[in-house]
This record gives structure tokens, C-alpha cells and sequence, in this order.
């Protein structure tokens, strides 16, 4: 296979998910921009404008990523399958989540996907980022550093650079880390159905309740998506949970 | 002095040229994209379209950076004073030049601006990239890694990575070199004349001729260009060249 033909798809494992985007013009870009660094996996949940021709236009030569894209009404749907969600975020949440800078977040990527983990990376809306709730379903979040007189990067050119890093850290011949755990990662609609679980048993037992949250399920959320479950860990705290819903009779 | 308030130049002794735009909405976007990484010196060679308005819209709130921009005619103007160039450039070219990769590219320019030198990094047009004279006119060049299947970037996504890696070097916390030099490094201008100088000589004495040049001044070019003299240093080579000619008699 010559070079002309290689696959675009260098890394088949990954999809960038945008989430709620306004310009087409942003999704265009977007897709050139991941595929010049060899990622063609593209999920649009809910965008204003598409298809669109600006987009096309701005995608240049990567109209097939456009087109195979993967169009979607939730970010939930967009997550179904996933091992790995990383979610684009500014610095100044109130609850502090696990941070990567660009550099560190290519390089956990770039080893998920190795392991066969199916890893997310999830861009927000270009005036208002990803809401609270959705920043809570990523086991991490990742920020751009930037000047401190003007921080907010276009969405295309945040794209961009989390992709750059991606390719380097596969271009840096680091090792793909040989993952010896012997159960597969939970993936992100297992953990969502956990915290549904969860939330509705703290409920039950009347530690919880949804008109005074304070934050409760922002910090168990945290907890658990920081640890990266497995689908066995997961499925022991359903049983626990299940065990506890029959002694209350539910 | 509040956050808001900060100086959005990080970096008052670099500059970013752009080689002849096509796009005005390319120069929006590569205004943001430096300013965001505290980069706000941009200078122009012919641009197509410029002043415009869609160069403003896409520059969001870089509109200032647009506003103190220097429009010049060729790219010597444009490195006028400059004592580090880089230029951007394909993986492909006839005669190898020292290359850098977007990460050491950062942190040399990161440490030459931290020495007071005057550095420019120069982008060139969308579809066709720098001319081989205009090449020639750099230190080094710095590639972006890509995909094989598409290795073309957006000018503007090119002026991105390069931004963020410069602000990158500052971030991480690298040593400013304390460059013990004694003497200051040559200004591109004086370079300029000196190459005039050297190919006038060598014609003269018999050993160039440009009918059939045998790349001998690209050649020369990339030796001394890479050694990035000092000020004394070209002076007494053109002081050598001088004698030569008057050797000759012009």
C-alpha cells in the first residue's frame, strides 16, 4: 500500500464528539483538522447547521470524515461503548475534576486506544462550553493552557491541538502500555446506569436529597470516573445496591 | 494589575509572518490563535485581501491584533532586525535543512526571545507553502507531524500548534538560557548583504557562475544560515570578501 493510500484512520478506537456546535464552519475545520492527524471518527450531537456546504468547504480534503459522521440527540448516545471520556474544559469549575494538560491527555489516549479501550474526547459548544452534567459523565478533563488576556480558543483550533498531541504521543514511540488487568474497562453506559442506580438507593436510604444535593452526586461521580471501573467492580456495586434496594422492599 | 488586565503580549520579540494570504479568514483565525497563546506580532507580506472584515469576525476578540498588524512588501522587510527565522515548510525538500519539530522549534524560540533576540517564524501561503529563496532565508525550518494520507494543515491550525508550543516551552518552566555570548547575533538584513557580498565575490573570482549554479548558494546558504553568526563574526567575513575585491580591482 503506498503511502497515498494509507488509511486516514490511524486510530479506529478514538472519536471526537462535538457537542451542540453553532457554526458549521467549526465542524468542517474540526474534520480536517482531526484528520490530518489521522483521526476520522466524528459524533455530532445535536449541531445547529448540518450537513452544510461551509462545512465541507472548510473541511478541504477531509469531506469523507464529514460524511461518515455520526449525527446524535444526547451526549449519552455519543458515549454508548466508551472506556474513556475526557471532556474539554476551563480551569475554573467549583469542583475540582482530574485535569490533564494536552500533553498528558495524547498520551493516555493514545494508550487507551492501544489497549482497545473505545476513548472519547468531548468539545463543548463554542460560546458556553460543556454544561456541568456533561462535564460529570468524563472520567477527566483536559485544559488548553493559554495567555491569561485571552483564553478562549476556537473550537476547531482546540480540536486541533488535543489531536496534535494524540499523533505525538504515538509519534514519540512511546510504549503502548501492555494493560495486564484481566477485566475489560466498564464502558460509559454501564457507569451511567451505576449512577442512576446509585443516586435513586442513596435516595432510598435517605442519605440523599435531590432538592438539597449538595453536590453528593458531582463528588461520588468524580470518584467513581477517576478510579476507571471495571465491568466486574461495576457489577459488584450494582449487586450491593440491588441487595439494598430488596431490604427496603423496592 | 487584574487578569483581565494583563498584557496579552507574552512575547514582545516575536514575530509571526504570513507569506501572502489568500484567505483574509486564515489571518482572523491565526490572529486569535496567537494572541490566545500571548503571541500578538503579526506581520504581513502582500496579503491578497486585507484589511476585511472577515478577517476581523474570525479573529473574535484578537481584532487589535489585526489593527497593529505591519503590512510590508517582500519578506525581507518583513525579517527586518531578525536574529532567529524560522520557516515553516513540507518534510520534502531537494537540499535538507536543519529541521525542527514543533516542540524543540517552541523552545528555541522560547530561549532566543528570553535572550532579547528578535525572532520571526514565517508561514507561507495556503496552497503552496514557502518558495525555495524564501526558505533559504530561515535558520531552520519546522515541520508539523501529520498522517501520511493528509498531511495538509490549515495555515491558521498551523499557526496554532506553533503558538501553543511556544507558550508550551515558557510554561513548563525552561531555564532562560543566560547566553554568555559576548557579541549580539547578526540581524537578517545584515545577513542579507552578506550573502550579496559572498555571491558577488565568488562570481568575481571565477568560482560561481550563475548560469549554472550547482545549488553552490543554497548550499552556503544553509551553512551559515545554521551557525546563526554574530555580528562580529559577519563583519569579518565581509571584511574578508573586501579584500578579495579589491584584490580584483572592483
Amino acid at each position: 500500500m503506498s503511502d497515498a493510500e494509507e488509511n486516514p484512520n490511524l486510530f479506529p478506537n478514538i472519536r471526537f464528539v462535538l457537542v451542540e456546535t453553532s457554526h458549521p464552519g467549526n465542524i468542517g475545520a474540526a474534520a480536517r483538522a482531526m484528520k490530518n492527524m489521522g483521526i476520522c471518527r466524528l459524533v455530532l450531537v445535536s449541531p445547529r447547521d448540518f450537513p452544510s456546504n461551509k462545512a465541507i468547504w472548510r473541511s478541504a480534503s477531509a469531506a469523507d470524515v464529514l460524511e461518515d459522521a455520526q449525527v446524535v440527540d444526547s451526549l449519552e448516545e455519543a458515549l454508548a461503548g466508551c472506556q474513556l471520556v475526557i471532556g474539554t474544559s476551563a480551569r475554573d469549575r467549583r469542583i475540582p475534576w482530574p485535569m490533564l494538560d494536552p500533553k498528558s491527555c495524547g498520551q493516555k489516549v493514545f494508550q487507551a486506544q492501544a489497549a482497545d479501550n473505545e476513548v472519547a474526547i468531548v468539545f463543548g459548544r463554542e460560546a458556553h462550553g460543556l454544561k456541568n452534567e456533561e462535564l460529570q459523565m468524563c472520567h477527566f478533563h483536559v485544559n488548553i493552557p493559554t495567555g491569561k488576556a485571552y483564553s478562549s480558543l476556537n473550537l476547531a483550533m482546540a480540536v486541533q491541538v488535543l489531536s496534535y498531541e494524540i499523533l505525538q504521543a504515538k509519534l514519540s514511540g512511546m510504549p503502548e502500555r501492555t494493560d495486564d488487568w484481566d477485566i475489560e474497562y466498564a464502558s460509559s453506559d454501564a457507569l451511567e446506569y451505576f449512577f442512576e442506580h446509585l443516586e435513586k438507593t442513596l435516595i432510598e436510604v435517605g442519605f440523599h436529597d435531590p432538592k438539597t444535593p449538595r453536590q453528593l452526586m458531582t463528588r461520588l461521580r468524580r470518584l467513581f470516573n477517576r478510579v476507571r471501573m471495571d465491568e466486574m467492580e461495576v457489577s459488584i456495586l450494582r449487586g450491593f445496591l440491588t441487595a439494598i434496594n430488596r431490604l427496603k422492599g423496592s
